[in-house]
């Protein structure tokens, strides 16, 4: 299996660009795999070539035997259904709900913090940036709030395994520490401390960090 | 099945909201199901039963014997599944295209569309709605020019045969009509006209529309 992955952005984006979570995945299952680096200070990923892969330029992409495949949650179903791990329909009668928080994470969690991240990193000089993060950040806490208490005593999402799912929802809480929109969301906090304090994601922020050796 | 719909929004947001997506995907299959009506007017959406079944106190939610689902992109990846239809698992091999054009719809094509409609229609009078609103054209613009490319020529998304994909992309990008955010994506018009003019997105909207008898 192929991932591409890029490097080249700046310093403060590292771990925050969402390649890393195929090759977080891959690490925790621990299957062969290979990182395809396209250089972005150089537009890589908006080549023909790329595009022919994923045609709105972007990272991840996959490639497995014959298939091609873009968008990182459609690759992380793909990778749990192929290796039946990592809460994937053949290890587990939970997939439904693995599928539900991967929408989640990415459809409800993922907006708001979104939003605030990029107003806050790239345009805090616009003149409207401090009204659009106000609502962002207003937004954000209503879903917080909710996440809280969902993982109230819990270190996973579903039925107290690591799957796709706390990839996800893991990668998207993270960037919500840079700048911080977590807040006093303790039960969050402690989520994704501990997600991120596993070998796997230490590894694939290390090898996504670094880039092509 | 049950699915969880609501009524009592306000007439402009008709077959707006992520409820008429698995019932239009119910309808395409000819499925047995029922629609509960929870009243938005009066906040059933997050009265402490809903939030059981949805913690974020929204719809579409959906149960089935004793599974109990919510976000519409995992409702209809298990409408799909459950069926062998619109795509699913046991009736086309191009499952992971499917599931991949299902969240290119949610992830990265409704965002910059879905904020022009909050602020178009929601805070129209904000003092920097005008700025918002032509940051979030522009990146709309740039998710369909590379839309309007992949479907020259095409009715649906994959493999030339209606799936959940067409359903979630379907419903995104019509209400990137209202206000209108489409443009001159002449390909992008044609597949969203296809798509709504299908009996079951019409038995789907008026379903949705009426609400409760």
């Amino acid at each position: 299996m192929k991932i591409y992955a890029s490097f080249g952005a700046p310093p403060f984006l590292k771990g925050k660009i969402r390649d890393i979570r195929p090759i977080w995945a891959l690490e925790e299952i621990g299957a062969d795999y290979e990182i395809i680096w396209l250089n972005v200070k150089e537009g890589e990923q908006r080549s023909d070539a790329h595009k022919a892969r994923h045609p709105f330029g972007k990272v991840p992409a996959m490639e497995d035997g014959d298939l091609t495949l873009f968008e990182s949650g459609a690759i992380l179903e793909y990778i749990a259904t192929k290796y039946g791990a990592l809460g994937g329909p053949s290890s587990a009668a939970h997939w439904p709900h693995v599928v539900q928080w991967c929408y989640a994470a990415l459809d409800t969690v993922f907006p708001p913090l979104f939003d605030n991240f990029v107003w806050e990193n790239f345009r805090k000089d616009h003149p409207v940036c401090a009204e659009v993060t106000e609502i962002a950040r207003t937004n954000a806490n209503a879903r917080l709030d909710v996440l809280d208490e969902v993982l109230v005593g819990k270190d996973f999402l579903v039925a107290g395994e690591m799957t796709i799912a706390d990839v996800l929802m893991g990668t998207v809480l993270r960037n919500g520490l840079f700048p911080d929109i977590l807040g006093d969301h303790g039960n969050v906090r402690r989520y994704v401390e501990g997600l991120t304090a596993r070998p796997a994601f230490k590894r694939a922020f290390d090898l996504n960090s670094k880039g092509p050796a």
